[in-house]
């Protein structure tokens, strides 16, 4: 089969490669009907994720149908159409057993095209089965579902209810990339009083006033005395940062209230000054996290019955016979406008 | 009366000043019973509060019996014995009607001995007295009552409540001073698994074994390691800081495992580097806080019934003609072996 194989910092290569195979009892083999391509799969390829091994087929975001399952799955059986999850979840370890699978010592975690092949390809093999996949339910399209495989869940998990949005909140998103505009949608879920989105791109500032924010600025702006100027001078309840840089977390930080609370969602590289001196006596909550995806079967009700309109992040469409230029445009988002992009058989 | 004023860095004297009077119609003046001394008067003393202006008298924690109320008074009356909370609660602003009175903003929060005289002295005016003092109970010593002024609340509200603790977390508490020794109490009242304290002070760690710790160590012992074993490589639930110092803070946070909550109490006067680009996918979640003293009520519920001891952090007692060697005192903690001093009439 054909599939997206990583070979070091700067190199990949669209080509065949074996077809995948039930090696484990709770393993399943999926047929990919499409896959997209997320910033942390940009951040591999430039080296920033070094235990990602050369010869590792990339991907953790799918939609597709079962070709075979071994025999201790129990919940999906060849034929069936199935959302693969970023998250697998051996479903028995410590953190398993608290609906923490993000963080599961049993195996999985985040592994599909991290330490082992992922979903950028024809078929995959999909370990803890009944962990990982969601069967799809009727009437919800591949591309819209393929955005419940990562950044749905991240933003709503990691950020809204990190953050503990509440009706009437002033909640401020730094960063209108696909996961701060999935944070615009998912915080939406709570009816804040206004989301402000903090981003340098004008088309992005764009997008997420049309994904629901009151107000977008760009950090160039004096955003901190903006946001006093909207909340009687108070700051806002709710910060997120969707960015993944030092810069983006101090704002995020410094826009919100005594009270007010943090939600990081970015991937960082590099660490921070807390300035405790200040925040000490501020009453501010700071979480991190990495998705769960224990949200997922609700955020598919939502899609199902029209409550939650994630189809409209995919900006572009492309064929399997296109992957090296979707890789291409989505590598630069700002000249393209990209948000997510979708493979699609 | 005499009262204990504040000089400039360096400089306080135990003297002969004005009888305070009611000056608004909120106000109460209370003849003080007892109070203590907080290591912020020790900050204040150092000059790290620049705020509180020469000429000043110190302190904000008190048990004491109202002498006069002005006409807007409702629930004390003159004669009634009071706790004297270190927070005052205008109960009009935004914050306090969301009973975040540390951080009212119609002249409340914390001013007693910061930005209008303190308690540190034969008597005092109280303004807004219906928002910051509380009736005693029958049976309620002054010595014990005097840990609900300040420490408590705070160890209970900064420490155990924003961190969450449950039954059976493993709790590190980090410092085994006053307020370390209060967030063992406190968080023993959600029957963690274990309390784990650190301190450098051998006095202090036994102190905390007294208080209800299981095991307590000094910040040179592999404290993160050593709470990995009791926890089968996971981590401790709760981390508390009750320093104020970079390196506690950062220790509260390394031993943590993934979900973990890191409370900070400590006044911190430097910021610290966060290490995001560890933490951003460990699940942790950070919480600063000035005391609201929202649980003062039912703290005294507690100490009335027997269910908190807080009069064991009192170890020195002195009579209101030993203030400045109540001060010597309780200025070198560890040659002194003092937890709290209680001046009392």
């Amino acid at each position: 089969m054909q599939a997206l194989v990583y070979y070091g910092p700067g190199k990949r290569s669209w080509e065949e490669v074996p077809d995948p195979r039930v090696q484990d009892p709770d393993d399943a083999v999926v047929r990919v009907d499409g896959f997209t391509i997320c910033g942390t799969d940009l951040h591999i390829l430039r080296g920033d994720v070094p235990e990602v091994a050369p010869g590792t087929v990339l991907g953790h975001e799918a939609v597709g149908t079962v070709i075979e399952v071994g025999p201790g799955v129990r919940t999906v059986a060849a034929g069936d159409r199935v959302l693969v999850s970023c998250i697998s979840a051996c479903g028995r370890c410590a953190y398993c057993r608290e609906a923490r699978y993000g963080q599961c010592r049993g195996g999985g975690g985040w592994i599909l095209g991290h330490t082992t092949h992922g979903v950028q390809a024809e078929a995959v093999r999909v370990p803890f089965a009944d962990g990982s996949v969601h069967p799809l339910p009727e009437g919800v399209a591949d591309d819209a579902a393929l955005m419940l495989a990562d950044i749905l869940p991240t933003s709503y998990e990691v950020g809204a209810l990190n953050a503990r949005v509440r009706p009437g909140d002033t909640v401020v998103v730094v960063g209108a990339g696909p996961i701060g505009l999935a944070a615009v949608l998912t915080a939406g879920l709570y009816t804040p009083q206004r989301i402000v989105v903090v981003d340098p791109v004008e088309a992005r500032r764009a997008a997420a006033v049309s994904f629901g924010a009151e107000l977008a600025l760009s950090p160039d702006d004096d955003v901190v005395a903006a946001v006093r100027e909207l909340t009687g001078g108070l700051g806002a309840d709710v910060g997120i940062e969707a960015v993944g840089l030092p810069a983006a977390f101090d704002l995020a930080v410094d826009v919100v209230r005594p009270g007010g609370r943090i939600a990081n969602i970015g991937v960082h590289g590099r660490p921070t000054t807390l300035h405790l001196e200040d925040l000490w006596i501020r009453d501010v909550t700071i979480t991190t996290g990495l998705v769960d995806t224990s949200s997922t079967p609700m955020l598919l009700r939502m899609l199902q019955t029209g409550k939650l309109d994630a189809g409209r992040i995919v900006t572009h469409r492309f064929g399997f016979d296109q992957v090296p230029q979707a890789y291409d445009l989505f590598d630069d988002p700002v000249a393209s406008g990209a948000l997510k992009v979708a493979v699609l058989r």
